[in-house]
């Protein structure tokens, strides 16, 4: 049998991973998903913290892009954290660590990350926007994904104090659906995408350097 | 210098991009990009033809992620050939090919392709579906992005008729501008992503075909 | 107590209104029916056409807004002939008469219009068309919702190939809910909301036209 | 010449009114104003403060809605006012009062209404809700349109704390435009449609408020 599974490095369909919970649908659809995994801006070698990880669609998928990379999925749930291996098995996820625990706690023994995801905060979003901020690697990207705009509002307003430049896609979806002999659209509920990063740091010219290192 | 063009996968940033001519920008956004890449199914060794290639960013996007394939870039527009020549070279682009001419003519002497993507037809829409329909390697993905409903009517038309599986999203996206101290959203033209996949054949058990074949 | 219902032109709550069958709701929304409306044109004297009444949402709004106006409410369906009855009464419109049958044949009975609001068709947007088309009072509005791209094909090619002008709104709406804390969106499917008015007829100068009755 | 201005109730075409800066255009679109309206649930004798009027486009279709009735269309930028000014008179709208001068101060003259629009607040949101809360007359309602996410957080907050009810449309439009023989969607920005509503009295039966009040 031919099997997408094994290659396909980004699009894995949403009815092959298994739900945290039966008839239950809050994965990141995949062309949330994608969005999501392009404003990450992976690399090859990216170390991406996914929080909230959910089924782990997107740290399975972002695991393929970062192939000499690791992904840590770090999520709380008991139900959600038997999907996400379940779904790391069925997709042969090698490179995916899955942390069991709540965060903002459990990310102080990860390695820094290049990449932060936040798909979920369990009602701590500003203690672990405040943790994102502190470890996230230089250059690196942090997207959180929200439904809710006092969400939205939160994250923004406690990153921009923390003079980081964010910005925020709105994402309206809508899929086809056959309907007899007809194709009508099928709405997702609207997302927004926020991505952020750090305030760049003035880079010394290095005759200055060397002077304030002396 | 800290340069993200050098490593990021997915992602690119639309305004490192080259347009075709200067104030234009008709390319396909960062956004509608990620889900067209997912909806390709792109895998490492991927050959897409990229049809209408415009600025090139598809393709681009795409040779990253297909890192041991190949992309040939189908274009005819003379503006559109000298920006998708810039970008591959901005970004590096190693494995792709930029192939000027006419679809579906031109594309006579590609080979077979594991993935399509058609982002401009230059009114020659279902010739071309033809050519993709002839040529696509089985198990692989057809996508279309179209602005107006009259082609997506004409698309999904002509790919039913001769069997084909066909799912669109539409897609809606706004970003964030700030303006003064708030944050406003300017919206995008909402896109058609039409994809497409052959018909199954029916796999025949092999004592069946062994018989079939006496 | 306080209703509302005996009073508000426009804006009757969805929730107000019976359902054609328990637990289904395909009525026309809110907001849905509000750009319908002002799509229409309706003034104090008009007489509506109402196809596909459904539930008799727009009818039961229209008839508000053209208080001097009638409305026929047009539907073959037994259950939806109940619920309009059943709204009409809720509601006290006055100006309604319900028409029970099957567009186009029963039109032909009714006055002519000088709106027609077309929202289901059974099987029969073009025959349809074809007596709206016939039968719209110069100046008059024609008014089509369409959730499958088919149909929003079918119309407007049908619509242009007798020279009407056709335009149409691409509708998207998400409503918020409160959940614990924050407020998400929820998303109603997309709606085409097609406009078409007649080609104008070339006005004659007066002397011209005395000449040419002579 | 056949005038659809003289008599059409609702859906007043955009490129009839003057904006109030040539080239400019902000104000509200047909589709929203109609959404608006909706919420604003007016009727014939509706008493209507329309604050930030712009152009006067909601406060000129609300007037012909609230036939018997009056607007109070509140604007402090001169452009604006001209604006207004240009498009009462093309509309004959007579019972629209425009009122030069900055909220909230300016509402402390007015009659109290039944309903309240905010569509602009120079910066001044707050207040002019606290007056909003303050003057609208029982069973009133109380719609903001916001472009920015903090407006909406700010505004939804403010309403919340005084026990308000709050609910939101998000609405995404495209028109239609015909590109040579195509049929292409334009988009407008999304808009967030804010309803409040005031808490609802306790209403206490008579013998038990004799009681009390003895």
């Amino acid at each position: 049998m031919f099997d997408k599974r094994s290659y396909v490095l980004l699009g894995l369909p949403d009815e092959e991973f298994t739900q945290r919970r039966p008839g239950s649908n809050t994965m990141t659809r995949r062309e949330v998903r994608a969005i999501t995994l392009a404003n990450l801006e992976l690399h090859a070698s990216t170390i991406l913290w996914d929080v909230g990880s959910g089924t782990g669609a997107v740290a399975i998928e972002a695991a393929r892009l970062a192939r000499l990379g690791h992904v840590y999925a770090i999520e709380c749930d008991m139900g959600a954290l038997a999907a996400i291996e379940a779904n790391c098995h069925h997709f042969n996820a090698t490179n995916v660590t899955i942390v069991a625990g709540r965060a903002p706690q459990i990310l102080q023994d990860l390695p820094d990350p290049n990449a932060i995801f936040i798909g979920g905060s369990g009602g701590a979003l500003s203690p672990i926007l405040e943790v994102a901020m502190a470890r996230l690697c230089p250059h690196g990207s942090l997207v959180v994904n929200l439904a809710s705009f006092e969400h939205l509002y939160e994250a923004t307003n406690h990153l921009r104090q923390a003079n980081w430049t964010v910005n925020c896609t709105l994402v309206n979806i809508a899929h086809t659906r056959n309907i007899l002999d007809v194709t009508r659209f099928a709405a997702f509920n609207p997302v927004f995408v926020l991505t952020a990063s750090a305030p760049q740091r003035q880079e010394q010219p290095v005759a200055e350097r060397s002077q304030a290192d002396a």
